[in-house]
């Protein structure tokens, strides 16, 4: 079978096209399909995603890139844990449009009963926590817990963020009562197999979710409901 | 004592000046406090909010018109019963920010038991059943109903427009076991006291609840918790 | 404007009416709008309101105050975090009554996402989160602490009170994660703005809600919905 | 074995001592244990229950009839679906209140899915929505339907009474997929196990309940936990 | 009266006869009703139920007991915590049939607002959180606490096991906030009194609620509801 | 890459070797990926799964044929949309077991806030509303609806059934506002896409589903967790 296409979007102002190529080539490392990846950053906005001020200024900068891309894809990522502009590019395409923070909170939920996330700071655990309790899964959350280390930060050393992950994490299974552990933040793509070794505890890596729900959702020759997310109506909508 | 000030911004794209001196005026009635407003629409994106995508596009340019706002201002309104950007204006600000949905959703929950929204079209129905689910209100959700009129078209013909709440708020009241209703869009501003009066059950009148809600906070000197709505961190943004 | 005229209930037997007058003055302060307010105490029941045993004795002292207060008034407050006979007295009459427990757990969630309460006694915990439940609110429940004062010695020293309140509140944010205060006892009325600026984060003060809520409800000429709060069927009732 | 002992107050005030008799009649034959019933009403308060303003009436009443109840009696019914002052019974006293709605409801959670309750009036019908959301078991009930009877006529009738509860209950179990029936006012205590018969769901019937769950508690030998329902403290409580 | 019949089912392989003659001579001394107890156990399966793989295991063996029941017995009772093949012994037969967990945690709710169980081992905790949490009562649960001792050691040295539950019910009462104590293990049937003494709160005995909710079933002549629990439709069923 | 292999036990008894040979094909049809299929149906118990009586049944039977199942194959499928024995047999393995009915409710809540439901009998309905309860998905239900023919004769005349579902699947939509379908019964495999299409909402295909569900679970090297899903501690467990 001839491999899907699918179009990442990195919701980051001004990646360079080295680090682009690295991340299309480790999605590719994460599936054994046969699917192609094109990966993106966004023309303006914030250079991380922290909150939701930045979320809200990526926002029209994603969309913007995915222009047209029901047309040359299969399927879209955007590329971030809070999942910004995923129900307007749902609205905007008709074809799957994945969240990797949606996706990999329902994985999570088919593997244990209660599950931890892992974020970046510290300050941002009580919006993750409302962001579960509003898709619905408070009960299952053990606990949120933050590496601290600022989202820009967290690749420079994965030796030492891989540490710090296993270090929360631990204290998410033995104090928490976590049975499963997300990792709340694309930075850690590509980190879960390995926590998962050390660890003893399904890691869900969001990177490797987002890829494997696209892949499942085209194959499945599924797209979300139109009669929930509208193809929006005709009207002037200027973009200076 | 002197009066507040409060910012309403409309996150719709190329209202006349005239008409935003209209609902200036119109909001100036609302209160018997001596609140001054300035009200103003968006730079760009688009002309009205209708779903996800339009949300989406209109919220930097909402933002934009905040800059600065907690040095003039004692409280901000976002004019769009979506709350289009609210928990962004929240970190980004130092002052009350006012949602009119949230707030009219829970003075709603004060008044009665179960109440129903009145919304502009059939088809936005289920983003507002689940945004009121989201807010953990589902259990006191009679109804959502539609007066079928697009966004844009609501004020253009007031009576009819009245007459068409009425039709379904009566629906909402004797089919769905409303106890209050809650006008679902922001076009029905000024419009609550008299469907009240013809329907004999509260009814929420958004850009009331809006302003008076904006004078509650400001009065109390409470402002949303910086626990929760982080000021955002320094980091590359960039807005072309 | 003409001010309004607010019934202020105090579900306490026996209070001098100094106190009674020191209070009036407390709340008139708490409001820049003109509004008079008459406060009064029940003339039978408990002294103070500690649990269900209290709440009951004092509910038809509580009416009685109320007997045609929609003639005169224009809202009532029951003065008591409990909101003993809050639904009662709306179905007796045809002004906004107002609860400030319940309107105090309204705003707090509306300044965040995680609140916690403090009450007067360790006892009455239970109580509280039973309460906040009952009302949809356990999501939103950080903890409930309690300064370990009753409720008749609160205000004999209230330097005292503060600290104590700084003292479980400071663990709460710190130790529970509240994102926002209350103060979950009218006991601890007018000390909420300084608590807020030594604790930095919002504190919702009951006494200042209710006042500004009772306000907002008059102003927005909304009452209970009487398909809810049945206006009492005529039958015999004997008080003697 | 020796019978236990159990106090079943009324909260209507001005029954008749035949009328006392004919219900302690009722409910000893409701059992095959040997248990002793004492029957009384309320000595002031309104003549039946039917919402909050008269539930308040009643609470101190009902008190009243309890004083000294543990020193005499196994166990206390407050006879009345709305379980008016049960909790406060539970903190004055050291012997199980049973509150026949709250029991029965448990019960029939116990017997299906999902239930409908048969109310009185039309109008109450929100405040039963309302009372079992609160209890937790909002997304157990079918609906609430009534007879359309006043409280104080259902038993004048009672082959009318029956007709128009099979009437309601065929309409919950066929139009609202109700599994079980609980008959939600004491007035139709006794009628449970006929309509059972003929409407081939199970009917839980109020003073039936009440009976034997009291029963059930005694001969377990637990009561109510003081960790939660606080015993009074000492202090002033004037009851004119 | 004469009294009821009742049959118990052991899901535990290879109990010897003495062991079920004491536990039906201990049935017998938990009622002050003239109730008769068949004791019986299973001929295949596991020796005890830890886990889902063992309830699945003991399944048919159990409904295997219970062929023709309803001819013979009153009531059932499945004696183990987990309550297996309650739901499906329930679409086979005609009479009540009492699951001991079930039971006992809607009992445990009407005499506190939070309780804890106690379970055999540490590894069961997440498993009896998830059970909780399905039956709607997540938000009652204070804790699970395990004595840490297999279902099979149990009752080999009573002394040690009511020292075990005394020391995490302690914990459980003072560090978790649990207003009622379940003992969430049949293996503990019987001592829930004792431990009740010495603790000072209601302590829920699982084999003592099933006995007296089995009376209370017959007593007031309701089955589970057909509704739901549908009678099996006629098929093969091959069982070799 | 090699493909993985993936074991699919149907729990009906007495399948004939043509048609297991035909789900085999027809699974391989439904992936993209070069996955091999084993598929068996049980040795003994029920014919077809139709409530909890038959689940019991085919339970023991289920477990029998995945005996040393993660020795030869990647993923386990139970082929049935009630999911018998999926935890226990996660207990029992340790590779991925995949429920269809659970994959099927979360992939679905991934493509829409409301589904429905089409499940095989009239009857069926309160179990099937019952278990999407248990699961949290209560408030995202929109209905369950019925085809109304037993599942032995689903696949007898296939044009009759989809025309079946077409007909329910459109009153799910139309009246009860589904946006998205779930064919809640394995009888329906392979039916999804042509539904779709023709309905023009997403439709869920429990065995398509399933297949994707298990492929992405190994593609991304998890099983579920073994602090929940215990391995089952050695003890006597006699199977005759």
């Amino acid at each position: 079978m001839n491999g899907m296409k699918i179009l990442v979007v990195i919701p980051n102002y001004g990646m360079s096209s080295e680090t682009l190529k690295e991340r299309e080539k480790m999605l590719k490392s994460m599936t054994s399909m046969n699917t192609e990846f094109n990966v993106v950053c966004i023309d303006r906005g914030p250079e991380t995603i922290e909150g939701y001020y930045d979320e809200v200024l990526a926002g029209p900068a994603i969309l913007n890139k995915l222009k047209g891309a029901d047309k040359i894809y299969d399927a879209v990522i955007i590329y971030c844990f809070s999942d910004p502009a995923v129900e307007a590019a749902r609205e905007m395409l008709d074809i799957p449009v994945i969240g990797p923070g949606e996706a990999s909170i329902y994985i999570a939920a088919m593997l244990g009963h209660k599950f931890s996330l892992i974020t970046a700071l510290e300050e941002l655990i009580p919006k993750d926590v409302e962001r579960v309790y509003k898709m619905g899964f408070g009960h299952r959350l053990a606990s949120v817990r933050a590496v601290n280390i600022p989202v820009a930060d967290i690749r420079k050393d994965l030796t030492k963020t891989v540490e710090k992950i296993m270090e929360v994490a631990k204290k998410a299974v033995e104090e928490d009562g976590a049975q499963v552990i997300i990792l709340a933040c694309l930075g850690f793509a590509g980190l879960g197999y390995e926590i998962q070794k050390r660890l003893g505890v399904p890691v869900v890596d969001p990177a490797v979710v987002a890829v494997k729900m696209a892949e499942l959702m085209v194959d499945m020759k599924v797209t979300h409901s139109r009669k929930f997310y509208l193809r929006p109506r005709k009207k002037v909508r200027v973009d200076k």
